[in-house]
């Protein structure tokens, strides 16, 4: 088939039958793509999680390599699993697509989708295709198995609250997209965007971060069979956001020193070539797919070790303290009220992931 | 709250507080809505299934009153698990939201979710709540469990094509909404649309048929325990696509005897009215969510047994035959080829399920 026939010419049938040739089969599959439900092994405990990328909300298709945006949209739900120590086996794929997408984007989508799936030993096992009006959606639900949970509730006062990885470069790759910078399907830098020549070292990782996230998933599943972390959850929505609802699970406080945030190095550089604020991006950017987790003070060496075990940075930047569920930054001996500025789908006033285009 | 306040206004977080509130917990769920990922028990073999309700493709606002709206999203779901022989246990919600959808709506698609889902003994395990410019999309995945599975592939040679309940009860509903009529968020008749006061019989079931469907749940469930179906799906495509598809799996052919088909009397009763023809709805229209199986003949007498212990009525259409897919009218002797008319998504120049008003 021609890669630029629109999908609404295929048809729906054809274009389930196609896919289902490009979908391998799984361990633990017993039905796959084709039947009703798919039917899969799982341990005694199942976890399920659902997430859904929506054009004009989460992605912008010209900002997109669908690849990249196939890989992401499995990332971000693995990312769940992994948040609560889990494994993840299985996928459903569920898509939303206007008819005069081209086939060449669903193939595109599927690539990176089963490319992400091998790397990580997911099965596609099905999913759903419908036309939409006029955006895309990718939808997907993760199955995953756990033996331990690591869940949000169950942070102490007193625990660190401790991250992994570096924060900020997904939300900086955002604002580079927002001016100009692109990068190709391979995930080579295509555009520049406004940064100079010798001044975009930093392009390539934040823009990578986020549109291909690398959340640390052997890490996160790891720690199920270790007594290191209370609690624990994936970064998503932005530290300060993510940090209080893990406050209110938990019901307790949490205050940050801002010097201790992993600010990534490659979104500082950036920031500072078009006079941004790389930290502003740590404390409040979305997208990290880091892990936030409560650490006792007495077991962050034994978690650095484990975390090194998988080549993952772990940084403390705070720490629980009892109380009604609210956030401080400390300096010194003051601390300063700090109110979460993170994303809010529904707050048209703040500022979106992925603002569509202005009418 | 008001319950006319748009989301928009109140927010992506206060939202889920207060939709969580309103989700009981349920057996098997040891963690629901408001950690990463939900954890549920389930058996060594899970079921999962995932369908999506579009506004402007499946549904108009206008329509389908929210209550209505939810109980169809969880009951096209789970007539998909009991078509695998499965029990419906655990659903995740994901919706995508125009930011000026009142509250009143979401509340209302919730009152559905919930009463459709304690009628069933399933429990709401999570979600995700997005963001979408202007189409409401309503994407659920179930899971189930299942000891033995009925699947697509499996008929043979022989075997009777059957069915469930009566046909086209939904797609005549379909029509009566396109034509004015329509039912309050109870299932009470406030429209007729163009049916005359004597001539409004039908109404109400076919109405309900489209906005509220009942699959033969407890049924479908209820062949996993018995030797007499080699294969079985559910109707939602409509009979001619979807014994195309049962065909295509089992690597058959089928005929269909014109006279046997089970037209639905509301149904029928309905389109004589305006001059149309639900023979054809019956054959082709979608939604009927009634099952379609492959019995050996020497079984069908132990089949109407079984059913009738769930009040469910069952017909033999046809048979399926050896050959390449493909479908028949059998006329006494004679044999006309069928070509199926059910819904493709993607073809724009074939009748959508809910079209959206032209521009």
């Amino acid at each position: 088939m021609d890669p630029q026939t629109p999908v609404g010419e295929i048809g729906e049938r054809a274009l389930i039958r196609h896919l289902r040739s490009r979908i391998p089969a799984g361990p633990g599959v017993i039905a796959g793509v084709g039947d009703d439900a798919a039917a899969v092994e799982t341990g005694p405990l199942t976890l399920v999680t659902t997430d859904v990328l929506v054009e004009g909300v989460h992605f912008r298709r010209e900002w997109s390599p669908p690849r990249l945006l196939g890989r992401k949209a499995l990332s971000v739900n693995l990312s769940d699993v992994a948040a609560m120590a889990g494994l993840a086996r299985y996928a459903t794929v569920s898509l939303c697509l206007p008819r005069d997408v081209p086939l060449a984007f669903v193939d595109g989508l599927y690539d990176g989708l089963l490319e992400r799936a091998a790397e990580t030993g997911v099965s596609l096992v099905g999913g759903n295709l419908s036309a939409s009006e006029d955006r895309i959606v990718v939808d997907l639900a993760v199955l995953g198995q756990a033996d331990r949970l690591l869940r949000r509730v169950g942070a102490a006062a007193g625990d660190l609250v401790v991250v992994t990885g570096t924060l900020g470069a997904a939300a900086a790759g955002l604002r580079a997209l927002e001016k100009g910078a692109r990068l190709d399907a391979d995930g080579a830098l295509v555009d520049r965007g406004v940064w100079p020549p010798d001044g975009a070292d930093g392009l390539v990782p934040c823009l990578r971060a986020q549109l291909d996230p690398s959340p640390p998933l052997a890490f996160g599943r790891a720690l199920a069979g270790q007594e290191i972390v209370h609690a624990a959850m994936d970064l998503s929505d932005g530290l300060s956001g993510d940090l209080l609802s893990l406050c209110e699970e938990s019901e307790l406080a949490a205050w940050i020193e801002p010097d201790w945030l992993p600010v990534d190095p490659s979104a500082a550089a950036l920031e500072k070539q078009v006079g941004g604020d790389a930290f502003s991006l740590a404390l409040h950017g979305g997208e990290d797919y880091q892990m936030l987790m409560a650490v006792p003070p007495d077991r962050v060496d034994a978690l650095r070790e484990a975390a090194s075990v998988w080549s993952v940075s772990v940084s403390a930047v705070g720490q629980f303290a009892a109380g009604p569920p609210a956030l401080s930054l400390r300096f010194g001996e003051a601390m300063r009220k700090l109110r979460p500025k993170s994303h809010d789908h529904f707050a048209a006033r703040e500022r979106r992931r992925a603002p569509v285009p202005e009418a």
